[in-house]
């Protein structure tokens, strides 16, 4: 399978203590070839979901045979199992709580394996830093070309987060607000594909934070100052966002907010 | 031209999302040996002339043949152009908003070209994302030796953002605050150069956010606990600081506010 | 001594300005071949104390041969030494004001040496960013084999801060909170070697903001939900955790306070 130079991190670590930096070392001890970047640490404190979203967002934009390392964990040390997912050219190495739930919903053809060889750890395992002991070294080794077949053993039952798709109804489509961004935009988690889907050219009528929009935008500069637009975002996912403003602060919307799209006729 | 082996990045993308990650993923695609530098994705939303500031205080440390990626862009998918600036042996890339004036200031020999040549972007332009469609792969194919005359042609008008520059009056300069560190430093847009010149050996009054100060300090640690200093900082601007303390809380003062020197004799 | 590939950064700098990305234009000035890794940016504003636990808890886990910086530095321009410790197959570089503490508390046989010799600087040294001027440049030649004997000379007397280990008294053990991370647990000053040394089979209780532990949980996920827990944290130190919440919101506990062990047979 060659060996992998990028290995991907995603974790809800923030940037005040050494954890990150530590499973750096980690990875640099095992691999010191290998090129080492940080997609975010700010999850939020142990929301799979977002990990998962942003994980679907980014990682397809990396070199085939990257190693994607998510660290979101609130069952450490409990008994939820380690894994590797192998999908596409791709590795994704983390806990099986979920965070790999887009990758399961997108690719039929991707295999799950438990990784079990404690050979490939730390010499010393802690049960409250997994990340460190476990899936640091974990990856690393991937990166270097040691086969998942040494490192674990195929798993046919996995966690996959319910309730990630929207919903549709007769009205439209019923969805919620996924991730908010640093300019405070609104991420839904409805795609471009699925709104063309149901929508095709049919008025329609996008429902948020008791606002009504009736058209899509094509860019942030779209519409009047302080005018709430909806447009596709960067990953194609419906978006609601303020005309030179923060959308989030204005609406005073959280996420998990509805977003619903109606139609009209 | 060569090749250049890193790249930085100037953002206003903060960390919470996976912008920044995806522009990397983007860029290793391309110049899978170049280095990544993450200067700051903490401009403030949308502030070209903070970015404007930072990148002009950064650059000259880095090797030269570098490329340097801005992409503060509250007008991406209007016709604002994308650019490449050469000045001295380094590459600039980004919007045609202004985010390289203090190059334009400082480099009369400097170079602009208008980035057309499609072939070298992302197969799909966003409108919401050029710093992944556009600027991210363009500063890639730059550190791989492409030529500007291959990706662009050159372009005579661009932005220039007016008022960067404090003003010089019969009472001495007018100046303000450009950016606020994280220590709280208020960091002025008067240099050293120009404070010499105006001031040399004459008595002098600083006036900010309601105070007067009337010695240069030399180090943070110069004054009594508590007191407000004024010193060069790294980058050899004015800046106004608080022994021991955070300037911005003490005075609540904000960026913009006006910094003035007032020559007494 | 062979060369170093890796220089990790720490520095209470933040991730508004361009001031780490200076010292990362330096360092690959001048080695252009090395991996440059952030730990952290965010120690509390000039808090050396929490410096030195924070590198304690991460360096043993990087390769050999790396080299350390450290730049938590209020005395800079002052006379405050800038200093090289050598230990085991480590190098450490910044300020002579104890950030070094827990390499010293730990290695007996480690080696400090003033930096001297300027050649080695840049050219300019200003009085404010000597992390730029003087410890990147530095740690970059350190990186480069150039020997800590061209670089300075050694030094016999260096500061080691007090009152980093907790206090053992008749009752028990006498600690307080050194760090607290991004999930508002609280690290203690006390090791489990300690603990387990003080208390070994007998009945304690731990007190900390009014609160009283009997027991040390093992994961995170321990206890009910709201249940404030004990345990040995990622670094082997005795921790405060709330399940499933923030114990610092929680618990209204700030940096220093005290967290105590007592015997009760």
């Amino acid at each position: 399978m060659g060996t992998a130079r990028v290995i991907t991190l995603i974790t809800d670590f923030g940037d005040t203590s050494g954890y990150v930096g530590v499973m750096k070392g980690v990875i640099l001890s095992i691999n010191p070839g290998c090129q080492i970047v940080d997609i975010t640490h700010h999850i939020s404190p142990q929301d799979r979901e977002e990990a998962a979203f942003v994980l679907q967002s980014v990682y397809p934009f990396f070199p085939s045979n990257s190693v994607h390392l998510v660290v979101v964990d609130p069952g450490v040390g409990t008994d939820r199992k380690p894994i590797i997912v192998e999908s596409g050219q791709n590795w994704f190495v983390g806990p099986d709580n979920g965070v790999f739930s887009c990758i399961f919903l997108k690719d039929q053809g991707r295999k799950v394996w438990e990784i079990t060889n404690e050979q490939y750890y730390l010499p010393q395992v802690s049960t409250t830093f997994q990340g460190r002991d476990i899936f640091a070294p974990i990856a690393a080794h991937i990166s270097l070309g040691v086969s998942v077949h040494v490192l674990g053993k195929e798993l046919e039952h996995y966690l996959h987060l319910e309730g990630l798709e929207p919903e549709r109804n007769q009205d439209g489509i019923k969805g919620r607000v996924i991730c908010i961004d640093h300019f405070g935009n609104l991420v839904s988690n409805i795609s471009r594909q699925l709104f063309t889907m149901v929508v095709g050219d049919k008025p329609f009528r996008i429902r948020v934070g008791g606002l009504a929009i009736h058209t899509i935008s094509h860019t942030y500069a779209d519409g009047r100052d302080g005018e709430v637009i909806a447009l596709f975002g960067s990953s194609s996912q419906l978006e609601i966002s303020l005309r030179n403003g923060n959308c989030q602060k204005f609406l005073q919307v959280a996420k998990g907010s509805e977003v619903s799209v109606h139609l009209l006729s």
